[in-house]
């Protein structure tokens, strides 16, 4: 049988040096562990933008049609601030997320213990803290027609529409729910119900697949802008949030930024299962590209190392190998090995980029 | 000349308890600083539903758009969360802001010295912490058509749309312009500018006012997201931030929350001037109505006296006035004065709302 087969898109920034570090694992489970992976390589967002005129190439998004899993670095850089809205490098993010049509957006964030120090929350409010957010991801008002800037009398109005349908709102709940099983058995669903008919659609069918399928699992409905007040006040109390495309933006990196350290926090993107059973799948940090470290050598590699970990377990069905790369990455951790990002007042020597990804293949 | 007229609309839950305390303060004013104001009382919300099928009777709009400025406490609650939409008790307060044009809503984000522990971050993260969000009150998803949830082949669809014309944008950045010319001269302006385009014509508009008006005036432009981080990170970074309906309600609670302190939060919506050369204005308390605790004069009335406050400075002129209000609510509060939401672990007996009512009339 042909070996599972990873797309590299580094992209932009540190994305380039980041996965270095994930090429030295890969290869490791490959060596040690019988894990081959046919992998390849290819360009997104600035990078696919200088080289060929646009932030993804045809043939770069066939290919992540056919491989069974991306993994993405970074896009985006002051560099290409000025372009034009429909080549701009987010473009190729958001159209691999839309033809891949990876719905679930599952974001993990979790303060590990060696770090929680690094929040700015008091250490008892996220020490330990481990929630996931179900963000929808091809829908709602990144992608919902009319958009655009138009002439409206004698002046321009910017107008985007948000957007859901029943069976978008209903396979992003089941996804939540699907999670929250293999978890803590909560979810708690956030939207504006109050003013929004959208939100009000998502409450209804949220509801509902709780009630006709998932009547186990814990469900409760929260609006969005007490849901960004609760994470702030007392994330612990959370399992399983779901919520929309645009909500799950925002909310997801108020909740990274509790665990004190985005450069440690990993994502999968999850759409339909493939006919060999595997479902699509993109994985990325949820850090962006840095531009001001990148090329130094500073960046942490561990948000990306993660990513590949959830691969493991979400598209190669690898649970354990996936625990035993996290807990590399833990003990690393513990025994102090510091980016620069993770150093704190009291100083010292951070490691370079490559010196944290060989000390995680060393944990291995 | 008449006395400047005050509507107060106390609403649900704690509104009518917390009502009750900001008058005593009016009173207060008017026997001992010659500041008399004609109050008058009415319905919203539920409140107004119950009694009249709608939560914001007809007379009710009239009296709003003639008086000098309106208090209001609170809408919502369990009662009516099965409500048709269009008479939820949200609904009355959305039509006072959008039939009054209120345009700006001020929201302090402030860490009060005596209260810095009651927060989730670390001390040194809010201490001091002093930031205002101005948020476009009246236009965007809260209010943009087409609206609503419709048919679409075999299933439903919910749809809202997000709107927005230049002059729109136009009044709502100088808003923030002006005020941040009254404080530390620096604007924070947050949008999805990467993935949508009314971000895009926010960001341009914002920064066309700046550079023809405001170039005295610090101009940065950040994504939402990033903002919800930061304001998690390190929120004193920021002196004014300017967004709009949406982003601006979850990043304000967000806001509010670093303060640990939700009961001691006001918040101002302005529109243009009146002929007698008053904003348009709406008052209210940042946190909700509280139905958990109503009745039950547990209630801190601090936000919705330091609105009070507000209206002093804004509607009215007094902006001395206001500051000897505020600091009658330090000094209590340094005095040891705690409401029950304001009690730490040591304990201790909480005063009730009307003795907090009291301690601040004696500190007067
Ligand atoms: C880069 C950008 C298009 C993207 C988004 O807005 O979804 C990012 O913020 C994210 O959360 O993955
Ligand atoms: C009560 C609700 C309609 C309102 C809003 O969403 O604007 C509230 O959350 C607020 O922020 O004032």
């Amino acid at each position: 049988m042909a070996n599972p087969s990873i797309l590299i898109l580094p992209g932009d920034g540190i994305g380039a040096e980041v996965m270095v570090e994930v090429r030295k694992i890969i290869d490791w489970f490959g060596a040690n562990r019988g894990l081959e992976f046919d992998v390849s390589e290819d360009l997104v967002g600035g990078a696919a933008y200088d080289k060929h005129g646009t932030p993804l190439h045809d043939d770069t998004m066939a290919k992540a049609q056919e491989v069974d899993a991306v993994l993405l670095g970074a896009v985006g850089g002051p560099k290409y601030d000025n372009l034009d809205f429909s080549v701009k490098p987010e473009r190729g993010l958001l159209r691999l997320r839309k033809e891949m049509d990876l719905f679930a957006n599952l974001r993990p964030a979790q303060c590990f213990d060696a770090l929680a120090d690094f929040s700015s929350l008091k250490k008892d409010v996220v020490a330990g803290l481990d929630i996931v957010i179900v963000r929808e991801l091809t829908s709602g008002v990144y992608f919902g027609e009319p958009r655009g800037i138009f002439e409206e009398g004698n002046e321009r109005v910017g107008i985007n529409t948000q957007r859901y349908t029943e069976s978008e709102i209903d396979r992003a709940a089941r996804a939540a729910f699907e999670l929250a099983r293999k978890r803590n058995n909560k979810v708690c669903s956030m939207e504006k119900a109050n003013v929004m008919e959208s939100g009000i659609l998502w409450r209804e069918v949220v509801q509902k697949v709780h009630d006709e399928d998932y009547p186990d699992v814990e469900l409760s409905h929260m609006y969005a802008d007490n849901g960004a007040m609760q994470l702030v006040r007392a994330p612990k109390q959370f399992d399983v949030i779901l919520t929309d495309n645009l909500f799950g933006d925002i909310l997801s990196d108020c909740a990274a930024m509790l665990t004190g350290s985005l450069g440690m926090l990993p994502s999968a993107s999850l759409g339909a299962p493939m006919a060999n059973g595997r479902p699509k799948a993109l994985y990325e940090p949820v850090h962006g590209s840095a531009p001001d470290i990148a090329g130094q050598g500073k960046a942490n590699p561990i948000a990306c190392i993660l990513s590949f970990a959830m691969a493991l377990r979400y598209s190669f069905d690898q649970g354990d190998e996936a625990t035993r790369l996290e807990e590399a990455v833990e003990k690393v951790l513990a025994d102090g090995a510091r980016t620069a990002d993770l150093m704190g007042p009291e100083g010292g020597v951070p490691l370079s980029t490559s010196e944290m990804g060989d000390a995680i293949v060393a944990a291995l």
